[in-house]
């Protein structure tokens, strides 16, 4: 990882390409460096200008003569090559490439690109960009940017891969009373990268929350690792966009980004610990909270009103977020019921009337922040006649000081009548909305990152014995010279065999007496299907037959199927017949696997039989580094964990024979990447085990 | 259904209990009254004054001496009996009862309720409330009410059983420029409720969206023919809260109100054509979009950006939101091709680049709003050095009048930069949001009501001929003179059969020699059941033989069974042994019912078989007035129409069978009442009919 030390905090800055003239983009770096207050050496480099903005103006970066920790560059594309060069022979720690025109534009700036990094690459400089809006800081200060926009300082980090997205939302935040300690533009991420920032943010000691809007991440399993480790310490919160097949479209049509799947990056986020915003205003929601509120300890809510209709409301709200209504202990109760009007809803939620002043505001709002089973709190104002929305917002203030490990928010429904409270509020740092579900959304949010938290950074690897390695490699290679992509039955078999999967026995036989001796040996009844990859349906062209009792019938079926087969296909090649043992019915399952191109294989586990792809009871995890808890709770997801667990008075299926199997079969493809798509369904679950019935293996 | 005409325009209005001190109802509803503008006569009742804020003050509503349309009431509870008395013997036309303490308090409250509702009855008055907040209506003016805001005149009615959520909402509106034509606090609803005032608005000229927050419905009957009706007119948009289960309690303890279950509510908003709203901010944003925009012709939506970031974002929601992305014709495409600066995006969305100034902005705006192919468009300004955002909202006004038919909404992205074109936005119509995926949201709910517009208002009712009603009817009245709640498997067979439902034919026989004779009439193969309401599972206690083939095995079936139920539960009387015809294996669907306290019998769909529960594979619909179009609909909803459509090379099933006996149960469970409970499950659909297996029917 990138140490970008020097790049949030140069002792000095450079400026090639900066501009006297007003309204240029290099014009406007210089001013926003010195307007930001900047504390370091500040070099414009222009050959054609002696000065500008009152500093001297260098003709080239080595003229300086001085150390420059960070460069930004904003010259036309075709001198950034030349510019970088010089830079890199001047000792430049560190670019930032403001200039347009490279993989956004097509091949010929994908060259350019590419020749950029190499460049930066050779001289060991970071670079940010190119094609990007730049870089800032708020502590340092530094701003290394042309945004118009300098945000309030504060304690959330910004990394957005759009600069358009960027500059609005820092015009928005200004309105909005948000601040931020760092923002980056991320252009078209050549070098550095958001995993790079995030992992600088998740050690910079002015960021408690890290915010990214990306459409695409540079590298799927850096981003993983980092993502991971940096969620253990702040929430990571990230807006994704080209989910859609259309939105997806839209992302490469715009940045020339490889956008991978979305189910992909659902699972990635989810396994890594990064909190997924649906929306932007979910996105700045969750980081105004997470900045100015504690993370709760659990997810009981409480809710405090002066109106039913209003905590009706939130109670659903927190239902559908399946948040949990606190239940308030007796003393609380008591001491509610005793003090508050009669009329009063003395429950969750607490409605203390239209009528309530300060003093009952503040009565009621103590005894429940007191209460132990209370872990969050929502506020509720409603205009009334005597309502007196700024000493409610003072009060609620100094509640929530007496307990400043419980997040409280509020929703002040009204207008003008309320603004005053509302703005007391914010400046205190409690969250204010006008309505009050994005105020449970949030909670939502941070009860889900209270159990990211209490993860542990490292989880123990599974570990397989028993697993051969070598066979399967072997296989592959022969498969693969037989100029095959898809593998036989029985080599699939073979392959998990090799990698302890349990698999109900399946040979290949050339001739009925073979057939006949290898049945004799697995046991009967059999079931004997027509080896032949290119026959799909083997059914349709009499290629199966099942329940075969004595090494008769087995010779019998041998020549029947042949025959069968050759009637129907005389053009096909059959490899032989396929023997397998017949195994006691289990609880249908699927096990499979399909590869992503940016976070490699993808674990499919649900309910399996012919109605997979009806039912879409599938849940997904990346494969690697696959947990045991990640396996559990992967399988604890799906419909088929309720038949597991003992449907109807059937017996529980062996969970750790399911477990272990899918962490082998995780295991397998991830030795093997030539393994392109696999399928094992079913899979049998029994009470003492479990067995993989038909396996399909596709390599590339 | 109440008409409401001297209701919302009185020609005269009254205030018993009217008051001269500042801070009291009384005095807030006479001063209210003035301050509007009421064109009519306004007279103060109070015995103990002459003069009310210059009004002559009257002892008595008798006393008037004039007619008066309108009275509002606001003296103590006990009072307001003997107040609707001399109400009524005056020949006051209307009543709005603020006063409190009636069912929201108990029973004493209740009877006194009843007691008020009476005497309005008796003397043909209409009431609104008690315990509420009033009536306004900008058009007339009139404000019969005690809110401290009278809200800007506008084409939006609100209606709600929140008395303070009515009053945060208008003081939040004067801050959103939102309008009302009327607004209306709906209290107890002891006589006009929600169905009387959608029914109103639907009807009025001022108005031309319904907007509601309900916490039940009165009378649902009422409610789904008024829903109906009026939503065919204009979009009736419903915030229903009290959906979760934590929810409904606070319902319930805080109006009294019994809340249906949320299921319910949800297919009857779906079946009456009501757009249901999710929160609050979803509400509103539809609010002001139906009052400005037109109802889009399609769902095809266009967009238009400076930025390339956001433009992602909007196409990720719309394809979320099951909206499409509008493809261009071969001109558009061109003329923006040839217009725009070669790094443009022409295809949707469109991106206008970041340096695009107000002309860019109008030529795509036009070439986009032209095209035929484009049903809504949604415009997204970031700021950027070159953007005027002032001007291009001039542009998308002009734009927009140009092509008045298609709605337009904005997203302005960013603060105080973009302020004064957000507010030209809005104050010309358009909706002016800060992200743009609240914009596509309400764009989905547009099309979803242009869909619901397009409907008949009436539809055909299916008509079922071979329905024998008394046979039904008298075997219910000989299973409830037996004491018995549940139905026998024959008993439901023979039910069906009387309602044209196809079902495998099934008798109760009472000895082997009867068994063997009616197996022999249907026709082997049969499956025998031991006949005992009192036996859930029947297998279990060897109360089951299936695949019986001869006469010989019926009798020794019928021998064992008995034997074998007699040792395991010796106490359990035996109505006899069931005989059913074995049906050959078809798709395995569920039909039930469930009644609903408020809407009445609701019908499921689904798959069937033991799985059920755990696949929850259902659909539902309101039993009552159910179409041929509303089943084909509810079928088409769930996983099992695509195994019915013919799944892997599987024949389709017969829809028109399913349809037909969809049909007949809902006609059965609409004659009787008494059905609590019915499941057929399973029924199997074939290529050619359907036929149901196993009813269970329990009668209350």
């Amino acid at each position: 990882m990138a140490d970008l030390k020097t790049f949030f905090h140069p002792r000095s800055v450079a400026i090639v390409g900066a501009s006297k003239k007003p309204g240029k983009i290099g014009n406007a770096i210089v001013k926003n460096m010195i307007s930001c207050g900047y504390p370091g050496r500040i070099y414009p480099v222009n050959p054609r200008e002696e000065e500008i903005e009152g500093l001297r103006c260098y003709p080239g970066i080595t003229e300086i003569g001085e150390s420059v920790d960070l460069a930004v560059v904003a010259v036309p594309a075709g001198r950034t090559i030349a510019v970088a060069q010089e830079c890199g022979l001047a000792g430049v720690k560190n670019l930032v490439v403001i200039t347009a025109g490279f993989k956004e534009v097509g091949r010929e700036g994908l060259v350019l690109e590419k020749e950029l990094t190499r460049i930066c690459k050779s001289f060991k400089m970071s670079m940010l960009g190119p094609n990007c809006v730049g870089m800032m800081d708020t502590h340092v200060p530094v701003n290394a940017s042309f945004s118009a926009v300098f945000p309030n300082r504060g304690n959330i980090a910004f990394i957005s891969q759009s600069g358009a997205m960027l500059v609005a939302i820092l015009d928005w935040s200004l309105t909005a009373g948000m601040g931020f300690s760092h923002v980056v533009s991320l252009g078209n991420k050549a070098d550095l990268n958001e995993a790079d920032f995030i992992a600088n943010a998740a050690g910079d000691p002015h960021t408690k929350v890290i915010l990214c809007y990306i459409e695409d991440v540079a590298r799927g399993k850096q981003f993983l690792e980092v993502a991971r480790a940096a969620s253990r310490k702040k929430p990571v919160i990230i807006l994704k966009s080209g989910t859609s097949q259309a939105g997806a479209q839209a992302a490469s049509s715009h940045t020339g980004a490889l956008a991978g799947s979305d189910l992909a990056y659902e699972t990635a986020f989810r396994q890594s610990g990064v909190i997924r915003a649906r929306t932007m205003g979910e996105l700045f929601d969750l980081a105004v909270a997470f900045a100015h509120q504690p993370v709760p300890a659990g997810n009981r809510v409480a809710v405090l009103t002066n109106a039913g209709g209003p905590g009706i409301i939130t109670t659903d709200q927190i239902e559908k977020s399946h948040l949990a209504m606190a239940r308030f202990s007796k003393e609380t109760s008591t001491a509610l019921r005793e003090n508050l009007p009669p009329e009063s809803a003395i429950y969750n939620p607490v409605d203390v009337l239209g009528d309530a002043g300060v003093d009952r505001y503040r009565f009621a709002l103590e005894k429940v922040l007191d209460d132990r089973s209370v872990d969050s709190l929502v506020v509720l104002v409603c205009p009334t006649a005597v309502t007196d929305p700024e000493n409610i917002a003072r009060t609620v203030l100094e509640a929530h000081h007496r307990h400043p490990e419980k997040p409280v928010f509020a929703a002040y429904m009204g207008g003008k009548t309320l603004e005053s409270g509302t703005k007391l509020l914010t400046a205190g740092g409690i969250p204010c909305f006008t309505f009050p579900e994005p105020a449970v959304n949030v909670i939502r949010g941070m009860v889900h990152y209270s159990r990211v938290r209490a993860l542990p950074e490292k989880e123990e690897e599974m570990t397989f014995p028993e697993i051969n390695r070598q066979p399967v490699e072997e296989l592959f290679h022969r498969v693969r010279e037989e100029g095959r992509l898809t593998l036989l039955g029985s080599e699939a078999t073979r392959v998990a065999e090799n990698y302890g999967i349990k698999v109900s026995p399946m040979v290949l036989a050339t001739t009925p007496a073979e057939a006949a001796g290898m049945a004799r040996e697995m046991g009967f009844p059999v079931v004997m299907k027509v080896a032949s990859p290119k026959i799909l349906h083997k059914t349709d062209v009499g290629g199966v037959k099942i329940g075969l009792n004595s090494p008769e019938e087995v010779k019998e079926a041998f020549i029947h199927i042949t025959e069968n087969v050759q009637r129907y296909l005389p053009d096909v090649v059959i490899h032989g017949i396929e023997i397998q043992k017949m195994m006691p019915k289990g609880t249908e399952l699927i096990i499979g696997m399909t590869r992503d191109v940016q976070f490699g294989p993808l674990i499919a586990f649900g309910l399996g039989g012919i109605y997979v792809n009806l039912l879409k009871d599938v849940s997904f995890r990346l494969a690697d580094g696959l947990t045991r808890r990640e396996i559990a709770a992967m399988i604890a997801e799906t419909k088929a964990h309720t038949l597991l667990r003992g449907y109807r008075g059937e017996k529980p299926a062996d969970m750790d024979a399911l477990i272990n199997m899918i962490g082998r079969v995780a295991r397998l493809v991830t030795d093997f990447p030539q393994i392109a798509e696999m399928d094992i369904n079913p899979v049998f679950a029994y009470p003492d085990g479990a067995c993989a019935l038909d396996i399909k293996i596709t390599i590339s």
